[in-house]
């Protein structure tokens, strides 16, 4: 899946860990070295090396990284944490990010509480459920628990986000999609999302998009496209406002085409007053083994620019390197 | 857990095999024999077994038994279903227990929808992700899916039995236990199921018995009955009409005395027109080897009776076997 070439051969683990040991001394380390290592190896290569690194150097290779955080200049911050956040296991990784959202009170609410839609429309079925496994050891408290009980969050938007973080959804690969349920539900929603028919329309709404597998809702959404003369995204763009209407259509897009919503969170992430780096590294770090192509791709086509270009006119050094890597080579 | 005594040293899962392979010869197979073996191992033994009688004879052992459920005489039906049911893998039982309740029309429907509490509530939350993954598995759908999209279940049940089945609960055991919220929340609970606030009374409700963790929970209860003078399930019980109601004090009940739900559903079985053995075979093949020994005191108290003796004289002669086998010796 990786779109970033892992050599050939590979070093061992113990190698590698050697070789951060290295690049980690001295009071600036070497990021290219870190960059160069890490940023080329798969998640469970990455697990290797921290077991090695663990059994070599009797601490935790992230506590390095976050001791080098501590003692950062403001010039590296961001690198420290993008390089944490890609060593981490991805599920810890996940359930730290979607707790954070729930937790700060954040500048610029849709785009961070969209993790909460990434993780549980972008991923595999079973990735929520590690990440909601490691949310309860990390936390102490289940993930829909601290999404029920958040103030922030309001209905309907906070039903729709509770359904969508314990949702298991079916994904075989010989799913049949059921012909007359995508035609029924089709017009459920046209009539729900148009006509605001109330007070059912919402519930019907989440049901479907919370429910549904991803095959069938994309057969769905097709079938609105087609009775209804326009896309689905559309409609909830101009029908449906607030954030609920916002946070439905990334849950649309996520289901359907993540592409779209992640070229959208970069490029927003990039345009804001400064740089949302945050925003920014969770996007790259989260998707570069998953479908970094398509959103290059997507970039281009909306954008008429590409996520290289735009990083690095915005971003400095050892982060623009670090994320540079994981966004892979553009033509 | 279990209660029953595996013998020791306990056989090979090959001598297992081949002792059930003779029991099994002959029009009406010898079911003391097979009871005297599988009701004696625990579910990990059981699974070595048929994996053990899959090499040895080429067929899966549940193949065997549904031969001979298929050619039974109408005495001997109700073992072969509860021999299946004892002798499969606990999170497809489950799942298959589940699927049965929501796409069947039952005579009885709220002891045959209790099922999804059951699995939801007096389980482990590892279990039930293990049992909605059999059912993806099994029917190509997830279990909350078919439960949003079952026009046989009404509001509110339907919300709180969606969030049951799809809930993941922290349940460790340095569990600290909130106490601001447990003083905040017995108090909500008291307002929605005395008072019925209306319209977010209902909501509440869900979202406490839905989120929160069992030892939460019971020290929300707890305080529930010193602030109020009543035990909830009580005040359920005379509050709250339907089967919402009925649902609601099964789910409180599943979550912090599951024997007290557990011995009622027994002698429900016991006591209904005939016996409804479906449910019997349910509770005590599923309960075996987590809580039989807490039920049977349960039951012993508050129906000045036993186990044992109700079984003896409403169940014959092999299915009673079984039966006996699995509640475990009693005085």
């Amino acid at each position: 899946m990786s779109i970033n070439a892992v050599p050939s051969p590979v070093p061992s683990a113990s190698d590698d860990a050697e070789s951060l040991r290295k690049a980690l001394q001295g009071w600036r380390a070497d990021k290219g070295a870190l960059t160069r290592i890490l940023c080329r190896r798969t998640a469970a290569q990455r697990a290797a090396i921290r077991r090695a690194y663990a059994f070599l150097y009797r601490e935790p290779l992230l506590n390095c990284f976050r001791y080098k955080l501590s003692r950062h200049c403001l010039l590296s911050l961001d690198f420290w944490k993008a390089m944490i956040l890609w060593t981490m296991d991805p599920a810890e990784r996940d359930a730290n990010l979607v707790h954070e959202a729930l937790k700060k009170k954040q500048r610029d609410e849709t785009y961070y509480m969209s993790v909460l839609i990434e993780v549980s429309c972008a991923c595999t079925p079973d990735h929520l459920v590690a990440v909601r496994r490691a949310y309860l050891a990390l936390f102490g408290c289940s993930v829909e628990e601290d999404v029920a009980a958040s103030p922030a969050i309001q209905e309907p938007l906070k039903k729709m986000l509770v359904r969508l973080v314990s949702s298991y959804r079916y994904e075989g690969d010989e799913c049949v999609v059921d012909m007359d349920v995508v035609r029924m539900e089709a017009s459920q929603l046209a009539e729900a999302i148009k006509k605001k028919k109330q007070p059912r329309g919402e519930d019907e709404v989440v049901r479907i998009v919370t429910t549904r597998s991803k095959s069938q809702l994309r057969a769905t959404f097709q079938r609105y496209r087609e009775d209804h003369g326009s896309d689905i995204a559309e409609d909830i763009d101009s029908h449906c406002i607030g954030q609920f209407g916002r946070m439905l259509k990334t849950a649309v897009w996520c289901l359907t085409s993540p592409e779209k919503h992640f070229a959208e969170v970069i490029r927003h992430s990039i345009l804001g007053l400064g740089t949302y780096e945050d925003m920014l590294t969770r996007v790259i770090v989260s998707r570069a083994e998953i479908d970094m192509r398509h959103i290059r791709e997507e970039y281009k086509v909306r954008y008429k620019t590409t996520v290289t270009r735009d990083v690095v006119g915005d971003t400095s050094f050892g982060y623009k390197g670090f994320l540079l890597a994981l966004v892979g080579r553009e033509d």
